[in-house]
């Protein structure tokens, strides 16, 4: 097949040093690609007051997907990179499906005391355009004793819908065929109602797929003292974020948590990203770990129909973390790239 | 002093066993009470189709505190009990503040496979009349594929600055005086920007309490991670539920945690009742741990001025735990309670 066209946005911090690893294993995974970095984040903010200029936007929507490493920087005003370049790229390219895996690799240590691999094996599949992540609501009499202020969460049956589906198309494909709603239906009622609805009238054309339902309160819980519970997750936007940091923590931490804002339908390219952030305390060391932008490749090589290549890319990982278990020294993040390159390479 | 003028709200399921043992306790404390128990919850609501009628509501205002149990059942509809009955309790009698203590205590087993004592001792401010918890929202074109459905978060100035000024003045008492806002800033900007502005100017009345502020998805991780992070937090509706849930989880499970809806006002009782609900298939058969309940019940004594009787509950279940670590029998919910009983008379 031809060349992935990749549009590389490394972003800030310690964006840059994993991003560059994450396309060292892409190249040794064989799978042809051309690159196109793009400067957005902090340093372009400064310089020119742009987050995502609609011309950079227009011409991300030509290329075959994207590869994020982190934005956000103590210089700039806390939420803009967040709300006006990674929401917004979420937002414009419909990445109507925010998946995060949860996984617990042999050998990586996890702080749960008793957990094994087995027992932490899912899909979060979270919204990612919609819910209280919207954006709507307002404030009145701001800064006086009078002051209100209002958040709004919008739902819509084809923002649900949509989302609902992919997850049991997920779910139908893996062996054990669960797909846990989790939501908060016994309070935020309207919206609970019209997931717990879609999940219902859906899983009439999934009949192989077992459903179940958990308040995102007890989820949280259970993701800690009973992972096993899960299989495949949906869930809204707000609570998948939650949920997801809470499964990066179980399942051996930050630096292993891989994601993809995918767009299903394909009318624009997926991007993918490491669940964690920036970093800027210790951006420019070599000390961050690359490995969970190197997890972010390996899917969106399976996105891009390359599903060998992503499990070659997978199982390098796996083997790098059962070897660091025996005692390695610390690597840099190049060297950890440069030993999974290798293993992908082969 | 006089007695502690009491009512009791059994409610469902387990409700009724760990109420009676938080009742024994209270009376092994010494501290007299005159208790009157109310049938409100799944037997009443069938026999009469009430939850909560005004005439009781208008009753319960006359007491010193409400010790409630659990309420919910699978018989009645999802959401009526938890709405109708406990929600509005909360509301109706103005328990702005939901105090949820999140606390290791030696000997427990936590998932944690390293976490001790001194590293998990927090105090969770949950905000308990507004936020997500409305009920604001709507549908239009239900069962359409053209529904939409919102859920608005409301959110005073009033209602989150007396939350904020009781966790500043719960920090400034505790010897690390740390206050820790938990929120989402960065997406819910409008409602974020009040909790966040609101913090910032108590800080200079509370100059001694270091402040921080922490993203609810980071902190669900690092509650987690790094537990020593926290001494108080305070927080919205929604967030402070899913985080103390996280909280039972890291500290022992859902049978340790116990909980106050208090209204520091004093303008109507505050209610005190365990964080887990009334497990319905456990339910009748003495498989409960009371000790929830239990530790309720201390905080009710602390909040009614009993300090001392307070902290000899907590030393008896302090004492108990330890004990239940070297290898005791399963004991049922009426022999925990006699044995912490003992404790606290002995
Ligand atoms: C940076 C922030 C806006 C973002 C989110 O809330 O989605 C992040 O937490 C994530 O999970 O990718
Ligand atoms: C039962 C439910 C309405 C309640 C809540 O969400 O507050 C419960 O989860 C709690 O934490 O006390």
């Amino acid at each position: 097949s031809s060349n992935i066209r990749l549009a590389v946005i490394p972003g800030d911090g310690i964006g840059t040093e994993v991003v560059a690893e994450g396309l060292k294993v892409l190249n040794a995974a064989g799978v042809k690609s051309e690159t196109t970095e793009y400067d957005l984040g902090a340093k372009r903010y400064h310089a020119t007051g742009q987050t995502l200029p609609d011309e950079v936007l227009d011409e991300l929507r030509g290329y075959d997907a994207i590869l994020l490493g982190a934005v956000g920087d103590p210089s700039v005003p806390p939420g803009v990179l967040e709300r006006d370049l990674l929401l917004r790229l979420r937002f414009e390219l419909d990445h109507y499906v925010n998946l995060r895996p949860v996984k617990l690799f042999p050998g990586v240590t996890t702080p749960l005391g008793q957990a094994r691999p087995e027992d932490i094996d899912m899909i979060v599949v979270r919204e990612g355009t919609e819910g209280p992540y919207a954006g709507a609501g307002g404030v009145m009499r701001r800064g006086t004793p009078q002051e209100i202020a209002t958040q709004e969460s919008l739902n819509t049956a084809y923002g649900v819908e949509r989302v609902v589906r992919y997850a049991f198309e997920r779910a139908v494909a893996r062996p054990r065929r669960k797909l846990t709603l989790v939501h908060k239906t016994n309070v935020l009622t309207y919206a609970g109602d019209l997931w717990a609805r879609t999940v219902d009238r859906l899983s009439l054309e999934f009949p192989e797929v077992e459903t179940d339902y958990c308040h995102v309160d007890a989820a949280s819980m259970f993701f800690i003292s009973q992972p096993q519970r899960f299989d495949v997750i949906v869930t809204d936007n707000l609570f998948g974020d939650i949920l997801t940091d809470i499964g990066a923590a179980v399942a051996g931490g930050i630096g292993l948590a891989a994601s993809g804002n995918v767009n299903p339908a394909r009318t624009a390219p997926s991007m993918f990203e490491p669940v964690h952030g920036s970093a800027p305390d210790i951006a420019g060391q070599g000390k961050a770990d690359p490995t969970a932008t190197i997890l972010s490749v390996a899917m969106l090589l399976d996105h891009l129909g390359h599903a060998e290549a992503a499990a070659r890319v997978e199982q390098a990982v796996a083997d790098d973390l059962i070897e660091r278990q025996s005692g390695w020294t610390a690597r840099s993040t190049r060297e950890i790239g440069d030993d999974i390159a290798a293993r992908v390479a082969g």
